[in-house]
């Protein structure tokens, strides 16, 4: 694209708390984050959200779930369409957790989509909740 | 979704080298992630790809500029089909550094979304880049 045929510049507006919730409720997929000694990974995995956050379930024998164990991860989702250059992200940073699935009813809506025995559920605490979203100029 | 309406469960797959390096190519926006003091922080960015990794633009006064100065980063795109529950997403972990838009000819096709002065061009080196596809069962 050379520089006449793009648009304007978007404008970046903060999402409120609600907006953020809504987008979470709303979605399927979203990305965990972790810090290993080489610095951030980030991987998409479908997901849950209530309002005690983020709910996942890994392989109890997978990377996940030794990174996940009691550390600070983010978990993120976001849409964008290219053609208008626009667009929203959240961002949710808090504790993951091993959590007892016969104490999260939010469990009960959750299948994760690759095969595998994925009998772990790891919660994602939505302490902090921002998100923004780019409109056309 | 109930038990009975979801798909049978989708299968895992690496994707080659190659096949990440094209779909870096082929796309338009991204997430940037790194670590700070209270664990990982994504955000998405447009960007541009060539053989030297991931190219961006960002404001010089923001803490993404801040935290990129010279930190280990990752860089991940995917894209999700949530009906057939299928996917692909690829993940680009290396260092970050700023770089001279002038010694950069892919700085040429690289105009951010959002206004503001994002002057600053980063680099986060491609040096491990691996992928994976779930595939419909």
């Amino acid at each position: 694209m050379s520089t006449d045929e793009r648009w304007f510049p978007g404008h970046l507006k903060d999402l409120s708390v609600d907006e953020c919730h809504e987008r979470l409720a709303q979605h399927q997929v979203g990305r965990v984050a972790y810090c290993d000694e080489h610095g951030p990974v980030v991987v998409p995995v479908n997901y849950t959200w209530d309002e005690d956050g983020v709910l996942l379930r890994v392989s109890p024998h997978s990377t996940l779930a030794r990174e996940l164990a009691s550390a600070q991860a983010a978990f993120q989702v976001d849409e964008f369409d290219t053609y208008t250059q626009s667009g929203w992200s959240v961002l949710v940073r808090g504790r993951a957790k091993y959590v007892d699935a016969a104490d999260e009813p939010a469990a009960e809506r959750l299948f994760p989509w690759p095969e595998g025995q994925r009998t772990l559920h790891v919660r994602i605490e939505g302490t902090e909740v921002t998100g923004r979203r780019i409109v056309p100029a």
